[in-house]
């Protein structure tokens, strides 16, 4: 922050190692520079000055400008032009270049040294007025929008790419720039880059950046560089273009250039899919020896970086200039596929290939595929910017979509073209439609960069905004209607086709099989039927790690034999009940052995409190008035009986639900308090698992029964539960002549438990953590309340993200902590599991892979994700402790 | 456990004070033998023989009943009698002696050493054959029920006190003996003798001393000790007699001798309480001598023990024997006095009355007065057993007043007489009321045991189990019936009578000086209103620990404007309503300040979710529904614009409840997180808390507002509420130009706060733990439903106690160590509290007492107990310190 702090390097002397001191961009230019690529000269102006901008009070700090001056001198020096000059000036463009790409986040001013004189000269030189007076009404633009803060819409006009009296143009641009703002361009180019260098530095903290980092977990204090680059020209005819190329297909891994390139055009044309490019391909008939040197260059770079690049270029009057490498974004497919062909091809090592997939790309291959049948109807087709399917009603702002999805609704974004003040509604949003727009426009690459599926450049879709609609040549679909969005095909139907799972190639399995090569942590998965099993199998768990025995009780006539066990006046009647649903119970874990066979099969005694297997008071009270109803329509005696009857049945059940109505469920008589007042319960589920047991043991099937009790506050409760299963373990044995190993383990998911895992772990064979449930009652937090005020608590920064999302390491982390330790001191051979949603949470997963945790287990979807997380878990951990 | 162990030691070789050893009564016959008072011989058989008993599977381990044979022999020897002889034989009583007093609860068998040829001596030698014989019924009665295991009633018939042909009944009883048990009583006396010491073992483990011992928290493995003694004879005749005395009122305290006598009679008939004996005082009126030597006797042993005695002896001819001594139980007042005037005397000094006087002792003094009207109407009187005053439901089984109790009423017990199978039901009602029995009779022992109000031998009073009634001259009362208990005055009122507060006398202030100079914890009390805090103060109170604020909002027409603040459909309207209430908290904090100057006031804000302000939902429809219904019935056109109106508002409050409604409202949108949402929520409350300091300030009355942030659960949490007081109060100070010091902090009721206290508390000047939601979320037990099973639980043993009245040290506790430690980690100074109701729980202070807490706050009329037990808590750490 001294004056003498070197807050401007040059691109050939900067060392593209400091990727942090120069931001991304900055750090692909001084890299692709020292490579010898050709790239136009400029300097970058640091993170620390952007830093020192602020600390300064977002005024340049003592020095910076001066620095500025003397690159601009340099640039002129090798350049041989000057700076805005009368004749053939020296132009720049001023970018943003953060730490971590945001792709159009921040701001760019393209153009600088532009007046009417240099415009004059740039005409002169380039011997086309049109051109040069083009480039002054984009400075003009770009200038009023992010210097002067106008309003966007009031500086853009119909046709204004025709190029029509240029000159016009700027006047009109300047007239409106001083009513809007009182101010008009500068003439002086330093004062253009004096104003636009601070304006850059200012949208580091403009709300759409803070909020594209807040939902990226970007420090704000990274700050951003700012890269002051000569211009080059796309614009200037037939023979120039420019283009965004992928050294791989991003989508699908596949090597090979993939990209576009849009001719005579300027770069910011491509992003903004005003006009849609065509496919890189077309540039090798145009201009083979472009494309030939493109494919060369881009080789180096992958090579040089080992990693898939993102590459920016323009071909001005043929020269080929580079503009831009980074690390490419990539889908789910596309990550996995690169990374297991880079090992295979030696680039990179097989632990850097699965450190290479993040697990939000992995999630992105489970997300279901659409399956249209016969019947459904085909909107409109467009290009496949992102795969996976999602259905959802349409709306036609971010706003709509952000208040339809905190409504409960899935919500399809649907837009002419997409622009970074529409990144909150996508982010709310399932899916995004634009109409316009390329495989690069800023939908699809926002889209690709958070898994979204998203299809664009839609031919034949127009987007009304003011009526709230859109039409295609066959419909018309009005906001709050459902579609459907096939991001891997391009396709869009109308309402709600059916998806189902993707297929997993041999790319899939082979990372997959590395990962398992790297993780520490045992993933199982929660599932409570034998298709659930069968996924989770299918998925690579390693068994069940939470079975929830309720869900078996809704089901058809099941939920009837739960009613008349909740209803039992007496411990006789209570115990016939159960008895016809102990067949059941005994069907479903068989079903669940045999899928699972070999492996261990954790399953929770009845956990939920009786009241909600019985209908509501509300449902009760409509069918006693519909009885009352008939009573008062009939004169025939026998139904007249029948109905009384009925009516007296429905009274019980109403003064039943109103007995066992509770003020706050989740803290109520229900886990293990269930048990102990009703032992014959633990009893019937008990005799259920191990008669399955059995029964697979007698087919040869290997059953891993590991029966766990829910909700223990006090030692005595489990000890109480776990005598009760032991003895029905050994009256099924003895009556079958056959032993089945077993273990008895118990679930902690109150504070309580965690505290004194001592005493209640003392006997037990495992434990699990049920971090919902313990994160709900260590914050007071009840999961089905909150989402009404924790996203005000998001957005306000209270907390970082929704605990039931991520686990909150400060307090549920800690009782983990604490309980784990202070079990595993009593019963060192103890199995520790997580059987909470944050099982499949890879931020969570890493916290767990620090504890004396043996597995992890998650819904079925989410066991390849918790694999890769736990393998990432790993390979932190290793690089921490080596470094 | 070795044969050569001492398991039988004689009264005048024991050494009185192994306690543990000898049993209390044991110890107090050893001590009051060696002192040379006039005590019958015989000998302990200690409750390590007891120990060895259960330890040999409940049979006589070896050597154990050869040394009871030689303590016989030597007491043949002492006495010149033979056990069970021809002529005038040694007969013998076997009692129980545990080491901590259980009235009634074991068993005694008296006579031993009869059969038909030693009563034919017994006879003889006291010329008295009725006697004789009626001393062997006795035997066989107590025999066959203690040792034979015989139901009682079937051994008892009317009139049998008659002594009318005692040779017959003793024939009747044997027969019936043998035909309920198969066994007789044995002549042979050693045979007796054996079984009834083993019987006397048996009776520690039933299922009365269990339940006893678990009420009042004796260990199981103390063992009882068994007292052998030749028996001396009240009942031979006018001469003879026995009675209870104690050496102060145990009612009053007052002192000087106390108690009762009957004429010719045996010790259990006074302690049944089958016939009323008279006043002390009439002893000294028959037998001036006897009555002389016993206020001597008696006084020597409250020198010898330095505390009031509870002695038992009878009066055999006008010899006076000693056959108990004990500390006495007693009231609150009694122990209060008591306490007091031994300190003044000398006998003990301040600490040790300080340590005299029990926390549910003390308790009894503050509990409500009866006061009776013009209109209450009397239903009977009685003995004034044991004072207070209680309303409840009549109940006549024990059985009954649990099943009352547990459905949450108030019961009092109405019997005949009380047995020790009635101990459960005393336990469960408010209040006992006996027809018969004197106030050293079982009711009023173990009333006063209990601190429960108690009115016993109400002349006049019938009660028939059969017809669920009881009857006095004036009135019949049936089951379930409302009446209202005065055991101060031993009148009993028909209906509920109101009850004021007790005036609290002169002792109590003594004691109480004594208990503050020897405490380390501040006692705060927890008050809402200036009611609350007047008692607070009057009671002692340092201040006030938790004033709960939204008390404030459901008086008047405040409820209304609450109402209208939730019903506020944006912030402007919400101001408004805001703005009404602001006055009236102003008015209510101003009226606290002034109540407590000088001392601090904790104001916790806002804490229960909004729609607790609301109607209930069933209470909106109802109303619906009545408008509909008037809307039906109306043809004026004025009325229907009117009622359409109504309807309107409330659809309008329907629909606000039901936006509010949550699934777990204690888990929900509450506490600090209302006034995250609505900070004018927090605005209004500081606003009115620093406007009612500066009123203070400016009329000279020294306010210290506390304002607490409660159901913090994360750091910016506290820090955003804090920002907002804070300014808040700069603003009022600016505006009054006057400042009032004040402090914020926080309250820590969350199992997270605790675990993260060194976040939140950094910034904060003190800390209050709320351990009633601590223990809700510690234990994921809501209040609210759990006592439908807590019970179950206790009794269970799966728990000790109910957790929201006895601080669960395990887990709470441990919550509440941790955050102390945490929070004073970072922040030294921090003022540390507790403000659940276990501030006012004895043993939960003796916990908190052990941490660096430095205040605790309970309900007003806790705040002496809390006192006491802090005091208590004091003397215990010293002790211990000092051992």
């Amino acid at each position: 922050m001294t004056e003498s702090e070197n807050w401007v390097v040059a691109f050939a002397d900067a060392d593209e190692t400091q990727r942090s001191l120069l931001g991304g961009k900055g750090a692909g230019l001084a890299g692709m520079t020292k490579a010898g690529l050709p790239v136009p000269p400029g300097f970058t102006i640091t993170t620390e000055a952007c830093r020192a901008y602020y600390d300064a009070g977002r005024t340049m700090p003592d020095g910076l400008w001066e620095q500025i001056e003397a690159a601009i001198e340099a640039l002129e020096a090798a350049t041989g032009k000057v700076f805005g000059g009368d004749e053939d000036p020296l132009l720049v463009s001023v970018r943003s270049g953060a730490v971590f790409s945001m792709p159009g986040m921040m701001d760019t001013v393209l153009n600088l040294g532009l007046n009417p004189t240099s415009t004059a000269g740039l005409a002169a030189a380039t011997d086309d007025e049109a051109f040069a007076w083009d480039a002054y009404r984009r400075l003009v633009q770009m200038y009023g929008e992010i210097v002067l803060g106008i309003d966007g819409s009031r500086l853009h006009e119909p046709n204004e790419h025709d190029r029509v009296d240029g000159q016009a143009a700027v006047r009109r641009l300047q007239t409106i720039a001083r009513d809007q703002s009182g101010s008009r361009v500068p003439e002086d180019p330093r004062k253009q880059l004096r104003r636009a260098v601070a304006a850059v530095f200012d949208s580091w903290m403009g709300r759409r950046a803070i909020d594209y980092r807040s939902m990226e977990g970007i420090p704000d204090d990274l700050f951003t560089a700012v890269n002051v680059q000569a211009m080059v020209y796309g614009n200037t005819g037939p023979n120039s273009g420019t283009g965004v190329v992928f050294t791989r297909n991003p989508a699908t891994g596949e090597a090979g250039l993939w990209g576009e390139y849009l001719p005579d055009a300027q770069g910011e044309d491509v992003v903004a899919g005003l006009r849609t490019p065509e496919p890189i391909a077309e540039l090798a008939v145009r201009h083979p020896e472009v494309h030939e040197r493109l494919v060369e260059l881009t080789d180096q770079l992958e090579q040089t970086y080992r990693d898939m690049q993102d590459v920016e270029f323009t071909v001005e009057r043929g020269k080929l200039w580079m503009l831009q490498t980074r690390a490419a974004k990539r889908t789910g497919r596309g990550a996995i596929r690169c990374a297991v062909e880079m090992a295979n091809e030696g680039l990179i090592n097989r632990q850097e290939a699965v450190g290479r997939v993040t697990p939000d790309r992995l999630e992105e291959l489970l997300h279901p595929v659409v399956e249209p049948d016969d019947d459904t109807v085909t909107l409109v087709t467009g290009l496949a910017a992102s795969p996976g399917g999602a259905s959802g009603m349409v709306a036609f702002t971010a706003d709509e979509a952000v208040a339809l999805t905190e409504a409960g609704n899935d919500v399809i974004l649907v837009r002419t073209e997409t622009s970074p003040d529409d990144f909150h509604g996508m982010v709310a949003a399932q899916a995004v439609v634009t109409s316009r727009g390329g495989v690069t426009s800023h939908a699809a690459v926002v889209a690709r960069g958070m898994g979204k599926c998203c299809v664009v450049g839609c031919e034949g879709m127009t987007v009304d905004y003011g009526e709230q609609l859109f039409r295609t040549p066959t419909a018309v679909v009005t906001a709050g209607d459902v579609i459907t969005v096939d991001g891997t095909s391009g396709t869009v139907y109308a309402g709600l086709v059916p998806t189902a799972e993707p297929e997993l190639d041999e790319d899939y399995e082979t990372l997959m099989d590395w990962v398992d090569g790297v993780k520490r942590l045992d993933v199982r998965a929660n599932a409570d039927n034998p298709a659930d099993a069968a996924a989770a199998h299918r998925l690579g768990a390693r068994g069940i790690g939470l079975c929830r025995t309720e869900h078996m009780f809704f089901e058809g006539e099941r939920i009837e034999e739960m009613r008349r066990m909740i209803m039992a006046p007496n411990t006789v009647a209570r115990a016939e009940a159960l008895a016809e649903l102990e067949p059941h119970q005994t069907a479903d874990f068989e079903a669940l052995f045999t899928e699972m066979a070999g492996l261990p099969v954790t399953i929770r005694l009845l956990d939920p409190p009786l009241h909600e297997f019985l209908p509501s008071r509300s449902e009760v009270a409509e069918t006693l008035t519909d009885l009352k109803l008939r009573l008062s329509g009939t004169g025939n005696l026998a139904e007249i009986d029948h109905i009384l009857h009925e009516i007296n049945e429905q009274q019980e059940i109403l003064d039943q639900v109103e007995r066992l109505s509770e003020s706050n469920p989740m803290l109520g008589h229900r886990g293990c308090r269930l048990g102990v007042d009703y032992p014959e319960i633990t009893a019937m589920q008990a005799r259920a698992i191990f008669t399955a047991a059995v029964h697979c043991a007698e087919k040869g099937i290997d059953a891993h029964p590991e029966v766990m009790v829910p909700l223990v506050a006090f030692a005595a409760e489990f000890r109480q539960q776990r005598d009760i299963i032991r003895a029905t373990a050994a009256e099924v044995f003895d009556d079958a002549g056959v032993e089945v190993p077993y273990h008895i383990g118990t679930m902690i998911e109150l504070p309580r438990a965690a505290l004194t895992a001592d005493e209640i772990c003392a006997d037990a064979e495992f434990v699990s953590f049920g971090t919902n449930d313990l994160t709900q009652t260590a914050l007071g937090l009840s999961r089905d309340d909150s989402s009404r005020f924790l996203p005000s608590y998001v957005r306000a920064g209270i907390i970082d993200g929704d605990p039931f999302q991520h686990l909150d390491e400060a307090g549920v982390g800690a009782l983990v902590e604490i309980g784990t330790t202070k079990s595993r001191s009593v019963n060192p051979d103890l199995t520790v599991g997580v059987c909470g949603e944050h099982g499949g949470d890879p931020a969570s997963i890493q916290f767990i892979n620090g504890l004396a945790i043996d597995y992890i287990s998650c819904s079925p979807y989410r066991v390849p994700i918790a694999r890769l997380s736990a393998a990432h878990a790993t390979l932190e951990h290793e690089a921490a402790s080596t470094a």
